[in-house]
């Protein structure tokens, strides 16, 4: 990845949170890229939510993206997180390499996408302009709902994913780890955070996502990332949060 | 597309209502491709629900899908509409030629799924498990959110690229239509049906989406699906549904 050949990757996105940016982060730090975290800099650097706005508004190519995260790679300008992943995981040796699997992994990558939006919403159910605290009595009917129906409903069917990928396979899709199984690493990091109690209780139903999640924490890549201080602690800001009123009794 | 190389498109999806199925079949019908709507036939040859539950449960090959729509293509099996519309976008001649313009039609459809997800949450703000009528004051308090804020900001937003795609330019990517082009087709259809007044009055603000998405009406392709019985009318089963109380005054 730091060959002359290949440009250098600039992810551009909220340094204050792991957010929907971590998904892209956990692959660059997995192949070991060397990647500039653009808005992390100092502002005198470039970095800051300066860095933000101005790829909003197009400064770094033709592509003007809609939100953050959005990857910068030569000419390249991705954003949302399933398209970053598709173009970078074969880049960084984190795709499969048959069309069809390649395929699969983006709808895989579609349905975690569609479920961290469902995270998202447990605590704003009714606007994203408003606080957590403006909407925190519908934000509990929302998050049980959560709970009980969607949580079972999206990790049931990755468990059982993992387990039709046949008795030898590691990973959800192959042979080989992909961006896919880095991302349902965080997705468990973030439920465990968010919600202690019914996640840790809800967890003896999927033994082989709590053993994918060891698997990708023991990576040598992301090991590194996770005891370095380039990984953000969890916090109430971003996509994982934890309210106690949200995580049940 | 009714060469005897190209196998027959079979899509399943609920036969009731437009829903995300509608992308696909805009596809399918402007390229006029031969497909079939397996739920939408007869149980007794092999449609109805029974179909959408043997697809989900993995009778259409390797790759089991978390919900429909699912595109089947041979041995492709295929979900998730953005991943869905990626694949078949260059079979149907509906898709960029130039890679990274591909990409950027994946990346901006992905964004149309979020949006598409924020407008069903209009509607059910709370829990997919309950009717609206019971979280019908919540949706009120949701759907003025998505009215004055988020409608804007993404039509917005589709509106300048359109606007940034050159003076000459008909289509959101590259100078044909693509499968995103269709699609936003569709995003103008179900607002003018689900908040009649209020997109009405909104829509003075993106005059190229409108005109956008006359000229998709006006394709060949287009045109005979939409007076043909098989395109589905708006209905409150689906994304887009109407009621008077989420439309704003």
């Amino acid at each position: 990845m730091t060959s002359k050949k290949t440009p250098r990757f600039h992810l551009v996105y909220w340094p204050e949170i792991q957010g929907r940016g971590e998904f892209v982060r956990l692959a660059l730090e997995d192949a070991g890229a060397t990647y500039t975290d653009i808005a992390r800099l100092p502002e005198q650097l470039g970095g800051g939510h300066g860095a933000i706005e101005a790829a909003l508004a197009g400064d770094r190519g033709k592509v003007r993206p809609f939100a953050p995260p959005i990857l910068v790679h030569g000419k390249v300008v991705v954003a949302q997180v399933a398209a970053i992943l598709h173009y970078v995981g074969p880049l960084l040796g984190l795709a499969p390499k048959k069309e069809a699997q390649r395929l699969e992994v983006l709808q895989h990558q579609l349905t975690l996408t569609d479920f961290v939006a469902e995270v998202h919403d447990t605590h704003h159910p009714i606007s994203t302009e408003l606080t957590y605290e403006k909407q925190a009595a519908e934000a509990k009917k929302r998050a049980k709902s959560f709970r009980e129906k969607r949580m079972p409903k999206f990790l049931g069917y990755f468990e059982s994913l993992l387990e039709g990928n046949g008795k030898k396979a590691k990973w959800l899709v192959g042979k080989s780890a992909t961006t896919l199984d880095l991302s349902m690493f965080q997705i468990v990091e973030g439920l465990a955070y968010a919600f202690p109690r019914s996640f840790d209780r809800f967890s003896e139903n999927i033994p082989r996502l709590m053993d994918l999640h060891g698997r990708v924490m023991a990576r040598p890549g992301i090991a590194a990332y996770l005891a370095s201080e380039r990984r953000l602690p969890f916090n109430e800001m971003g996509i994982f949060r934890h309210y106690a009123a949200l995580d049940g009794k």
